[in-house]
């Protein structure tokens, strides 16, 4: 009886307590008594029985709480793995490439430039006009702001020659960064399991947006000079293939850059199969000893659809793209961006199209052309002294990275673990595969923080060869 | 012969030509007679035939120039529909609620609140200070900033009662706007072609989000007081869906706000078929005469997945918006958010951040309440006196919109041109829902710029009604 009513009191104040705060203090044991009409002994009872199920706790002399610290033990999520079932395919949660180093590692994994390498005043003088004027508080159309839409139209109609009709703002569509641009690209040219084309190696980032749309890879493989035309062209046949991925200059990670001969020959196997080319000209603003001279110039029959990035040169916050396609590919893909997010910060586009029509821009690439060649050089003459075990067959002509064979049969994942117990943090190659990997590679960026170490990072590479061949 | 020998003049002009600027002035003609061993008569029969090609202009007396208009005749792109095939859905390339208006129209389509219902000042000062802080050149982690992401479960934690485990910033994911953490959801929790429960009505940027995933719409009616639970527990049953897309709260466009019984047998359907119910807190700052109380601070068996948007409240310009959902669902939305873009402007994250913790917020928050209740007040009164064609079934105790049914019948398209040639853009609800309309309605904003012109415009409205049923 005295047990049934203390099942009573507890059931009544478990309603309570779930609708109280954390730290509560409960209604006094007098009062309890009161409103349950139970004796002061069936009011402890329930209150017992309450802690001993960790939703409140007593504090003697004061009262009784409503458990501020959680339970312990954590709930069961095991039945979410009926209702989410085998992943279509498994998405990286945080590729290397994009882990954050502390400050005081020798970070070559990464692809983002410093502060040091961009043009930060302008970013700081443009966000903040950025800010004070109308994009900070408005909508832009779906598609971008008409003015930065016009400007990459007219970076890719001023390399156009005179006989092909060039692109137009119309044709331009704005994303916020090249990620989001790749997924929807593939999205919208390629439907789940069909196949796509796409050089190996290539970037990691372009394999996750194709796993993320469901389509088959199909590898083709390049090397210091690009893809082999042939190999494209029976590519698409056996296949079947409406598209084919590729980084025609200063290629990642082999830092590839296609001749106009090469470029010719593969827009003409991927036009005689009626067929789509994705030209990602990720590193349009990083041309060390050559310029970029996109293929998309030379193409007004709409089977190269382009993609230029202004994230990795004028910030990392200024998530801004631009996919450049004509005819109904281009309403495809703004159909997807549209229902992917609608929109684009119009802040982070007016502040792009500061920091690029802004005089400082063009002295600002200059000089970071130069400050990439010396990096570049120097990360080479640091690598060909002290890790000689490292073959570098290209020394890139523009991009971020150099390419570098291991040793056949070399460990790379514990080579990684290897160099960054000695505070030099190195990708391995692998990440960059769409299959396995051909053979044994380190990807390197030469704009880590510390050019001073890269002697001393070369030397700790070579070691940890030493550590598997040796 | 000497067609032979234009014939030949125009092919070394057209690769000429080819790698010229627009407008350049070509070799003179005297000059080509010397270059090509021709008369000058045939030298001007290859230049008449370049220039009925289009690929040049002469100017009589100055010169022959490359042409700088470009070809009127577009290019071909019809085999592009070969490589694209029939799209899996149709997208509306631009949804009816997001055109833009021209100023001198009463705008009640849209669905985005203006300047004058912004914290402006808050916003602009905190962009300021992001352009000038570390976030302007650096990269967050894939998840978010951890500052922002542990306001965002505060924000949830301080809602749970004591007995449940709270989430924490772990269980935030940061996308770049609602429509983007929706797109993410629905790829991440339903496969394609798998079933998905919705409601009807229901947001129509949902239901864009979900086409785009492949997924199969199951609707389920919803009218004032939300879904009926008994038929969420029986097309759980029937289609062995495993997700539930609804807004609990202030839905969009009916209104609905659902109460706490209401809301508890949901749940249990959901949790009885071990399935997940995405909660789409859209309207989290905009209570009139009721606050929010979101279900996912009712649930820590990780059933409900909540999306918190900051875009509509904050700023269009900020588009920052946090996913919350725990145990191995979290990890696939987290995975598809990297593959997608992966990361979010840090200076939009750092500038929410400040908005929110600023003691100011919640002072415009209560402001903002007062404004949203005038202007509805004031569109209801406007409607019920000079559109009684109109019925209103609910009064909206938030959100941003009223729901009115037109008459059985109605055009709902015609009306919607007949009041925007009157200078009245009002949305037809056909938009959203996930299937044939059940019944022809009208969404209205009540955050339209002229409060003033409401009765004008409902006057508008009962017009082009009685255009079709007087």
């Amino acid at each position: 009886m005295s047990n049934d009513s203390s099942a009573r009191i507890a059931t009544g104040l478990r309603a309570w307590i779930r609708d109280a705060a954390p730290g509560a203090q409960l209604p006094a044991t007098r009062s309890l008594v009161r409103e349950y009409g139970a004796s002061p002994v069936t009011v402890q009872r329930a209150l017992r029985r309450l802690a001993a199920e960790g939703l409140v706790e007593s504090r003697p002399g004061v009262g009784t709480f409503v458990r501020a610290v959680r339970p312990a033990r954590g709930p069961d999520f095991g039945w979410q793995t009926a209702a989410l079932r085998t992943p279509r395919a498994e998405l990286a949660r945080v590729a290397g490439p994009l882990q954050t180093a502390p400050p005081e590692v020798q970070a070559l994994h990464a692809g983002y430039p410093g502060p040091d390498l961009l043009p930060e005043r302008l970013v700081r003088t443009a966000l903040g006009r950025a800010a004070r004027g109308a994009a900070a508080t408005a909508r832009p159309p779906a598609a971008g702001m008409p003015e930065l839409r016009s400007w990459f139209a007219s970076e890719l109609a001023d390399a156009t020659p005179g006989h092909l009709s060039a692109v137009t703002a119309r044709d331009v569509v704005v994303a916020p960064g090249s990620q989001s641009a790749l997924a929807s690209i593939f999205r919208a040219l390629v439907a789940p399991g069909r196949p796509l084309l796409i050089e190996s190696p290539t970037y990691w980032g372009a394999l996750q947006a194709a796993h993320q749309a469901g389509v088959e890879l199909v590898p083709v493989p390049s090397g210091a000079d690009g893809p082999d035309p042939d190999v494209v062209d029976r590519s698409l046949r056996e296949t079947g293939a409406r598209a084919f991925y590729a980084q025609p200059s200063f290629a990642n990670p082999t830092g590839a850059h296609w001749d106009v001969d090469r470029a010719e020959q593969v827009l003409a196997a991927v036009r005689a199969h009626g067929a789509f080319l994705v030209e990602d000209d990720w590193a349009h603003d990083f041309g060390i000893d050559a310029e970029v001279r996109p293929l998309a110039a030379h193409d007004d029959g709409g089977h190269v659809v382009y993609l230029r990035s202004l994230t990795k040169s004028v910030s990392p916050a200024l998530r801004v793209a631009a996919v450049i396609a004509r005819g109904p590919a281009r309403d495809r893909i703004l159909g997807d961006r549209a229902a992917e997010s609608m929109y684009v910060s119009g802040l982070l586009q007016q502040a792009a199209l500061e920091v690029v029509s802004d005089p400082g821009w063009r002295t600002h690439l200059r000089r970071l052309g130069g400050q990439l060649r010396e990096r570049r050089d120097l990360l080479v003459a640091a690598l060909r002294e002290h890790a000689p075990s490292l073959a570098l067959d290209v020394v890139p002509r523009g991009g971020l990275h150099l390419w570098g064979r291991l040793p056949d049969g070399t460990d790379t994942a514990r080579l990684v673990r290897d160099c960054a117990a000695e505070g030099v943090w190195v990708a391995a190659g692998d990440e960059w595969f769409p299959a396995e990997p051909a053979a044994a590679y380190l990807r390197l960026t030469f704009i880590g923080p510390d050019p001073a170490g890269y002697p001393t990072a070369a030397a700790v590479v070579e070691r940890a060869v030493g550590l598997q061949h040796g």
